[in-house]
């Protein structure tokens, strides 16, 4: 019965225009002509059945008595090839517009593709006029130049397989995570802390609230209160209930900056383990996370992940295997300022214990490593902020923290163990002038305090690492940054 | 060898003070001691083996010979019970401390665990001064007043059983749209639409932006920028490459409400698909979503749940086997207007067509329902935003727009399918004026349109609904509400 209606459309569908196409989604339901998606049809070994496409046209050629059509609809970046008469061609069906296509997938004769779809029924439901379009069939457009349309640009191989990466890689980091028994913790994304300095914060407060009849407390939460630019402060929370815990969510920073490097509005990964008294743990924690999603990237979407490294990053491929394959390295800041100090490269910022590490320091390490991720431990006291952990070295006095350090991008990661002790945190604070404002998180290390530490990874940046993207507001689906905030 | 060195240890340890307990982690990375989690422990089934627990004292119980302890490390609700010998007592052992703790994992002679922890030694790493701290020995608190707590308040039971609950929930949510084929994007924070209402908006600056140098643009990213109230125009982008997208992640409303019921900083769920021309493949979506995360949640997380379901909610939880087990009703909105109407309850809003629902009446359709989830769809046109898709009904007129009603918190999920339609978006858009400001908007649907939908879910909600939990603020890491931003 089923397939004695499926003939019958068929056969009707041989005439252009007939009446059956223009109620045709409505007569698939009935039919047995089953809602497909291209990544299923393109591995699908069940040739010879009836299905029902629908996606977006990548390309189309007419001959003389058949058409071709590549058909995506972003399940994954090969498109299905499809077949019809040329009967079936109209001037609706351009590059970029939305077609819903049955027919019967059979095995193809080029050796392309394994399947292509033999269509019966081809209609347009979406329009797209290609003067109009931004992008154009057949050519290959910059990363610059699709960056330009943030509500289009998802419509291009490129930036498709980007976002198809990042959910991956996004996936695989929360399983590492899970797997190995941490609890996620939504950290707020406001808060009434200022750790680290207020020039680079964003401030919150209801729109039009310079009109606030409250004179004496004009602010909507009674303080004033800030994006996050890190969930640090708010996981030591929970390393006093947990053996480990991690966040992967927004943070900001109003940096005034076009820069290559710099997003306001970026995500991080940050985890906190407790119960623990060596750096050593949290550099294991850090190389296996980035080793084990790495991995993960690579076979999940090898297909996606090839393009990157085919047509945006040539060679780059090399140095992800580095990473997969080689042991990072591990040097203190004093050796890494010895080694800037012995290298005959002319730097714009002279290396010098007691001064922070610039990226072009950070990159000629990486360098100098042979292009593997290098661990840079146990940075000047001074240097760091007030939760670090005291290394209590004195004369030299360094802090136990750490920056992982990687190609393309120079610092990926950044961590340390926490001052855990009541009487050295209380000290510092109180140095800084912080004792009031912090008295909460002194009071962590009051009530059953123990040795923790964490660290926090770019999100952005670790795409950047992986896939070799040049500018981070390639790795994000709309980035924002000084002066722009399309959408 | 290492057995050996063990029992030196252990010999040593029955002398109270001894050397070796004070460099004893140190020591115990050398001897054969395993560091294992409490729920590991629990399960573990390598009785006389040697372990090392680290964690925090729930209590403690001294008798004659010997000292009980038990010990909670996060991992689980239920603590390990230790056994050691009463000489390993000590004035710092108290409730909230921390320890660190070696011994032999035995079978327990009480039936109220299988296992417990022989202990052969017993330090305290982190004192807790019982006087200070909030929370006290065998007391229960309520989430009232360990609400006031925010840095401390995961240290009780209750409260680190919503963690692990919600992080659980989380994964099972993203799980099950990556199980479906969905593409996670991550919408962006900081937007320059302003759709829903200027008087509900977060605006974001640089703080001490008011004296930006730059008088003519005073706005960091040159116009006025906000919080996003939802992600869904910014997933409908997407729903133009992919056949289906979802987002889970903060979102904001600075309403001026110190409701049991709102958050100004709260996670929604939204998913959006494309090709999709009916309200019924959005309804099937929200309630196999809902079921399938219940299920889950209700199995990976049982001893958690349950304590809610026990001592915060008791009852409730025959409301959460009805979710599971009943298919969800489904009126319309003109129904549901009926029901209403010929209901003897008096309402503080009277229920007239073209009105909306208010949560009273949300909460008696429920209850009309037996208490089963209801699909309320097809809502009156003038009450819904542009995008929401014309039935073109008239003279009634209402849009293809849908709402979820469930337990304790009437309205969990509200979706639409979208306006894809160029021409009648067009008309709505200049209708409203907003024609220029969504011109991007519109070209999504010139450029290759496809009918799509989806919804958005409050998490926060979900929680509420399936652990019966009548306070929103104790479904969040850390609450922010008008006039509320501790930490």
């Amino acid at each position: 019965m089923i397939l004695n209606r499926l003939r019958l459309i068929r056969r009707a569908a041989s005439a252009p225009g007939c009446s059956l196409c223009i109620s045709l989604s409505k007569q698939l339901y009935c039919s047995s002509a089953r809602r497909t998606r291209v990544r299923d049809a393109l591995s699908s070994l069940e040739t010879g059945s009836s299905i029902r496409i629908q996606g977006w046209v990548r390309s189309v050629r007419s001959q003389k008595n058949n058409l071709f059509l590549h058909v995506s609809d972003g399940s994954s970046l090969q498109p299905l090839q499809v077949v019809a008469s040329s009967d079936l061609n109209t001037r609706e069906l351009t590059f970029g517009c939305a077609v819903d296509i049955i027919g019967s997938l059979e095995k193809s004769p080029s050796k392309k593709q394994s399947v292509e779809l033999q269509a019966s029924h081809v209609k347009v439901i979406g329009e797209c006029n290609p003067v109009d379009f931004p992008f154009k069939i057949k050519e290959r457009h910059s990363l610059e130049y699709i960056r330009q349309y943030p509500h289009l640009r998802c419509r291009t191989n490129a930036f498709s397989s980007l976002l198809r990466i990042r959910s991956e890689a996004t996936s695989a980091i929360h399983s590492y995570f899970r797997d190995n028994g941490f609890v996620q913790i939504h950290t707020p994304i406001i808060t009434s802390n200022d750790c680290e300095g207020a020039g680079e914060l964003f401030q919150v407060e209801p729109a039009g609230n310079e009109h606030s009849s409250d004179k004496e407390n004009p602010h909507f939460f009674s303080v004033p209160s800030y994006l996050t630019v890190s969930g640090q402060l708010h996981l030591e929370v929970m390393a006093g209930a947990f053996p480990a815990v991690y966040t992967f969510g927004p943070t900001f920073r109003a940096e005034n900056s076009q820069s290559r490097r710099h997003l306001a509005e970026f995500y991080m990964v940050e985890a906190e383990i407790s119960f623990t008294e060596s750096l050593e743990d949290l550099l294991k924690l850090m190389e296996d996370l980035l080793k084990t999603s790495t991995e993960h990237l690579l076979s999940h979407c090898a297909e996606d992940v090839e393009l990157f490294h085919k047509y945006v990053s040539p060679g780059h491929r090399e140095k992800v295997d580095l990473i997969l394959k080689r042991k990072f390295n591990v040097i203190s800041y004093t050796e890494a300022i010895d080694i800037l100090k012995r290298s005959s490269q002319q730097f714009i910022y002279k290396p010098e214990w007691g001064c922070d590490l610039q990226t072009e320091h950070e990159k000629f390490l990486v360098k100098h490593c042979g292009d593997v991720p290098v661990f840079v431990t146990d940075y000047p006291y001074d240097l760091k902020p007030f939760y670090a952990r005291d290394n209590q070295d004195q004369p030299q006095h360094t802090a136990a923290a750490v920056d992982l350090l990687v190609p393309i991008v120079g610092e990926l990661c950044g961590g340390s163990l926490r001052e855990e002790r009541p009487e050295l945190l209380k000290t510092r604070l109180a140095g800084a002038g912080l004792e009031e404002t912090y008295a909460w998180y002194l009071q962590l290390r009051e009530f059953g305090s123990v040795p923790h530490g964490g660290f926090g990874m770019g999100f952005e940046r670790y795409l950047q690492c992986v896939l070799g993207v040049d500018n981070i507001k390639d790795t994000i689906p709309f980035a924002r940054s000084s002066r722009s905030c399309l959408l």
